[in-house]
């Protein structure tokens, strides 16, 4: 087992990565101050692990409630929030209970915000079973529901009181969604991380294969970058870089998904063929070489994800993007490579540039 | 204008108290950092403030939206809160916006916890334009919702940037609700500031006849209590203590609110009779005299407040205040009286006193 700790002052957390994790009653031990835990869990993930969890919180003497919701990004929304609190008052669950997320991003997401807001705040463990999640939104403290009017609109920072991120549970997953944490993989080489990238790049076969210890590198060296990142910018208030550096990709992105309807394009996919537009800016702008997009759009091409976007007007893209939060009083700010390794946010590049980076990459 | 400073660290920040406090642009020039804010009221308050607060933001350089929901305790739900992001949505509110509260508690819980919720949390103001909610709401940054199984059940601590506690705004107040906030005024004389409650006692006329001076010295003396009593607890984590103490009467007079509807009893009504019961649990215990009660009973009375909750079998009291979130791992904890001018947090009380003590205020 590895072990990271997430530097946040009275907030700081553990993020524990391994085979086998989520079977271990003494974790549950260390962290469950009352003797009631509430499960967040899906219909895909539950046949797979509930019960394995709710045996090891049993031997660590918990009780477990648990509520099984509907799969996918579909359903990240005011129903299942409505969901999730209406059972738990109806368990009567009081502030002593723990919350654990036991599923992907969009479980994480919603319990996150769940425990965030019952009864003004409760303790929260997070066990993240895919990929994108185990690097990405288990680490960070961002919790929330979409609205019909924009993705991750409600919501609030919330951290767990511990991550347990089992490798074991990556057996299951399918192909598509491997790809799509890789995603999230390349962007943390990308804007800060060049070793990580050229490990990447070196033994994308084995990460395909799921090979356990190149996983577990991955894993835990994206888990690292984040938990850095998010350490000197925990609520995203710094003017420049700061956690936005971690959005590469992510604004162009999020337009494929609104466009595609949320869930059609996995996240990650997203975030390529946006991390490729992103990267063509930076290009126009005279930051990188040919070679460099090259090599950008060449691995993601191997990790087997899109390099282009939906195909749509690129003005079409452009008023997706005006919805997104990454917007400061009118002004469209991207996160942009000024090179390989090295991602900044800037809001200087023109419409006109940015029309063409984007038509270069969706049709 | 008198201010105070609610000391939280990163998160402290000022209360000012005075006349024609509302109308001063360089109160808003201070705090607001964007150049839009949104103005959350109900339809009593918009027509007495909502257009000189809209004046005078205007000479601060900010753009107001407005949204006037209807008025009253039952509108605290999910569907007003989601007509505030609907509306902030549509109206395309950026994380640079400021929320506004314009109105009394149920206003300032709701726009509070929209403010804490929206993209992730975005600044507040507070104007509280009730008694009870300038001395008690507007203090602590606790924001939320009711939920059909309990009061306050969904929410979040969110801290405003600024309180504008306005005492002109005092004059438009029907006496019911005047009355409904001295209840909580006497609260904080009981539980820790025996000079305000001498104060109170002898001053009860002029509190009722509005007379500025009298308000202003309640005010500011309450929230200093308040402050200093949230500045040691921010989060109601406290074991024994610290923020629960502000729940004086609070268990007992839930369960009347519960009972009756929210809405057809205020909250400080319901306080007033609920602390009624604790002191007379208090005095079952051994902690206050026949004399202590008839003191606290009779100033309730003097402030036209109720001293007798609504009429139901005491065992009924019991399974309501079950439901409070001041129940921890199955014990109902309840703040009792040690004597005037000092509570303390309790769990020792048998069921059998306590519903003697409901029995004795109930019928």
């Amino acid at each position: 087992m590895r072990t990271l700790n997430v530097s946040l002052g009275a907030r700081s957390y553990d993020i524990h990565i391994g085979p086998g994790l989520l079977q271990q009653p003494e974790l549950y031990l260390r962290q469950i101050r009352g003797s009631r835990a509430f499960i967040i869990t899906n219909e895909i993930v539950a046949p797979l692990y509930l019960a394995p969890l709710k045996a090891a919180l049993a031997s660590a003497g918990v009780q477990a409630d648990a509520l099984v919701l509907p799969d996918g990004e579909s359903q990240k929304n005011q129903g299942s929030l409505s969901a999730i609190y209406d059972k738990m008052l109806s368990a009567r669950c009081d502030r002593t209970i723990t919350v654990i997320a036991l599923g992907g991003g969009v479980i994480g997401d919603m319990a996150g915000f769940a425990a965030a807001t019952y009864q003004r705040g409760v303790p929260f463990i997070q066990i993240p079973t895919t990929l994108l999640s185990q690097v990405d939104s288990s680490v960070g403290g961002k919790t929330g529901i979409n609205h019909p009017l924009g993705k991750n609109m409600i919501g609030a920072f919330w951290q767990p009181k511990m991550v347990i991120a089992d490798t074991d549970t990556l057996r299951t997953l399918p192909d598509r969604e491997l790809s799509a944490g890789l995603a999230e993989v390349i962007k943390y080489g990308l804007i800060r991380d060049l070793a990580l990238l050229e490990l990447i790049e070196s033994r994308m076969p084995a990460l395909l294969q799921r090979d356990p210890d190149a996983l577990t590198f991955a894993i835990e060296r994206s888990c690292t970058n984040k938990a850095d990142v998010v350490a000197g910018d925990e609520f995203e208030t710094a003017e420049h870089g700061g956690r936005a550096l971690l959005n590469l990709g992510h604004t162009f992105g999020h337009a494929i998904e609104a466009a595609a309807g949320y869930g059609n394009w996995l996240h990650g996919e997203a975030v390529a063929a946006g991390t490729v537009m992103a990267a063509k800016l930076s290009q126009r702008l005279g930051w990188l070489s040919d070679e460099d997009v090259a090599r950008v759009t060449n691995l993601f091409s191997a990790a087997r994800l899109p390099v282009k976007g939906l195909t749509m007007v690129p003005e079409r893209y452009l008023e997706l993007m005006a919805h997104d939060k990454k917007v400061r009083d009118g002004r469209l700010r991207l996160v942009l490579l000024k090179r390989i390794g090295e991602a900044i946010t800037d809001d200087s590049a023109s419409r006109a540039d940015i029309l063409e980076a984007i038509g270069g990459c969706c049709a």
